[in-house]
């Protein structure tokens, strides 16, 4: 049963965590004063593990971590300064200045080392430069992210079928298909360019980027989730009909595929953490549109409920990795990002639906996040446990895990729970 | 029946007229040489008729207009200082330096009336620039094209349903719904743009405008063009659903409606000029791209065998004006623009089809031309005359009607009637 009595006490719990956890593991050791930008590469031990490179997601979440942190009040001024740092390197170094748009990969010097466009990477650079720019006044984060934004329009998107083609060389010319990814679109890249297109549209109150989220809304509740359970498709063809899924060429996660690069249910196969990520990002995205969440209310019921009905672990606590979009559980792992999307999904959830279930999911992933995920000794999370609760892998950050998903969990279940506690609740 | 010797007369009585006729009646009067740009309002003297305004549509055909022949090899290099100097009218001052793109209307002097951002009108601005870097090598029309497309790409680019939103503001916000048009696509400015970036493709070779192109001859073929009949429909809603008909408050011509603005047959309306129009362009859209005719193979036949089947009029010469999609005539006038591309339709159906009718029908046309519709007095057209070929506007020039239609009419005719010479028809 919810009380208020313990939503304060949970929010106390993340706040001190915060401050005192995961807030200073990262300004601690992040910085790069030699080369410019972030260190983005620790081990169990929280030492820098040496891996000489500099992703543009890693480099990109950063800059919104630190941002969108200093915008809710936390560091005292440091991690405004820390986000300038990450954007001085993300303009200095990589950014393309003969063709336009962000390098993927470059070395820890900032020296180019995979050069093709991913829309993945810019969706995350769209995002953070906005907030940078709403949490410090410095106009070079709307001025990039609007080039970013002007880019993805001119060469992106497909004028026939609507939504954006996702992999490109150096040029902006379209990478061929299969692996290499010129012949599919994601939920993964649509989603994050909601996410991306909000923040850009809260920053600049264009039109053109309130019409472009708009147009995305549509398509990722209309073509990109399941007609009948709401949940998320991962892959498509040009013409949105379901693509089996497969590993492309160019990673930003470590999903697990079979040796032939598929899934093992290529064509049936949804997230729980990304389905109440797209659920509370959809939320947010109408708060700065000033529409009413009951807009969507069908779409995100669908996605709560599945999330919360196939996917929590009452048992062990935590979130489940992946299952069907009927409800069976393919995979009983715990990963961090899931988690961290789920406590921000169910908060919004229960607010909004006021449905206990969503509280008590909350709670439970709340549990096991602060008993078993995170790591206390250091402040951060373990990548990936076991059902049960241990680690399997350990290192503390890669370019693929960063703290953009844990902190952002953390600020946003601090606003969320005060929202909650200010409700009727 | 055809004969070569016919078509060689036929070739040659137009390029003596382009000599003698069309070309002089502009080389000696439109060039505006007090305040730039070009002259285009000339009554039916051919005198100066003295309305105070240039259109983007008449400034940028022209600029086409005075390109293409010099590129076909008119003009002995006259017509390439008149391209320049309408394209340095266009640049200096017609480009909106603030927000981009071209206005719609300014005065002779070249102050703005009309500062909208209209599609129509900017597929002009591509199509016109990039005839003129290839007529000419000048980079700046290449320049000021790409330009344009990338605002297109940015701005009217609807990325839910696919195409292009035609209506906007001086600062690019799309216009309401009605007679302001921004709820609506249209026939007309997705075929233009087909012709534009054909040029543009033609003229910068990058992938990203083979791209755009490809994507809109699919929108032309299977969402614009009438299912069965194959014949184009005016205009759409958003989702491609079929609009009735109506007036918009920014006209480029002087389409007939009742009243209340709408057409008298607003939902089932096709010109057979414009289908004649679309079908050629897409057969030079597809030379442009290396690919056979016979991939739209179907659908070019239907344009083309519409129109000659209902369109033209063998009791007294010429082309209707337009009619229903099942063949019925609503307006038996003569329109000087379907004249133009019926010509051009006609020789390219009969060098891909083989079939006699559309030579029949192109020396029907052909003789309407030259008997009727030309004013040999000065060398221009009437822009309207009854169905038996008695001029019921006079005028030689406005904004609506510069030269755009007839001398690409004439100069394409003679690249035809030699191509026909040269195969084994």
């Amino acid at each position: 049963m919810y009380s208020k009595e313990t939503a304060i006490q949970l929010r106390d719990e993340i706040i001190n965590y915060l401050n005192t956890g995961l807030l200073p593991f990262w300004i601690s050791r992040t910085v790069d004063n030699q080369y410019g930008g972030f260190l983005t590469h620790f081990d169990q031990f929280g030492n820098d593990s040496g891996e000489d490179e500099k992703s543009l997601i890693a480099q990109s979440r950063s800059v919104f971590t630190y941002s969108s942190a200093h915008r809710a009040g936390y560091g005292g001024g440091k991690l405004a300064e820390m986000a300038k740092h990450g954007v001085d390197f993300l303009i200095d170094k990589m950014w393309d200045h003969e063709y336009g748009g962000f390098y993927w990969m470059v070395n820890r010097k900032g020296e180019v080392t995979i050069d093709e466009k991913i829309i993945y990477g810019h969706s995350f650079a769209i995002y953070s430069l906005s907030e940078y720019t709403l949490a410090t006044g410095d106009p070079r984060g709307k001025e990039y992210a609007e080039k970013v934004f002007d880019l993805l329009q001119k060469y992106a998107v497909d004028t026939y079928y609507g939504g954006y083609w996702e992999m490109f060389l150096r040029n902006w010319d379209l990478k061929g298909s299969g692996a290499a990814g010129g012949d599919r679109k994601t939920l993964d890249a649509h989603m994050h360019l909601m996410e991306a297109f909000t923040t850009l549209y809260e920053c600049t109150g264009q039109q053109v980027h309130r019409r472009k989220l708009l147009e995305i809304i549509e398509l990722l509740t209309k073509k990109i989730m399941h007609p009948e359970y709401g949940t998320g498709i991962p892959q498509f063809w040009a013409d949105w009909t379901v693509a089996p899924q497969i590993k492309f060429d160019i990673v930003w996660g470590w999903d697990r595929f079979s040796e032939d690069g598929q899934k093992a249910s290529a064509e049936d196969n949804t997230s729980y953490g990304h389905n109440s990520e797209f659920a509370w990002l959809l939320m947010h995205a109408l708060d700065i549109l000033g529409l009413p969440y009951d807009t969507h209310r069908e779409q995100i019921i669908k996605s709560y409920s599945h999330s919360v009905d196939y996917g929590v672990d009452w048992e062990h606590g935590g979130v489940y990795v992946e299952g069907s979009h009927a409800g069976d559980v393919y995979d009983r792992e715990k990963e961090f990002w899931q988690q961290a999307e789920m406590l921000i999904g169910m908060l919004d959830a229960f607010r909004y639906l006021k449905d206990e279930k969503y509280w008590k999911a909350y709670v439970n992933v709340h549990r096991f996040v602060f008993d078993k995920m995170i790591n206390h000794a250091l402040g951060e999370w373990w990548p990936l446990m076991t059902r049960q609760g241990e680690p399997i892998w350990k290192h503390m950050s890669h370019s693929w895990k960063i703290n953009y998903h844990d902190v952002r969990s953390m600020v946003q279940s601090v606003v969320r729970l005060n929202k909650i506690l200010d409700s009727d609740l």
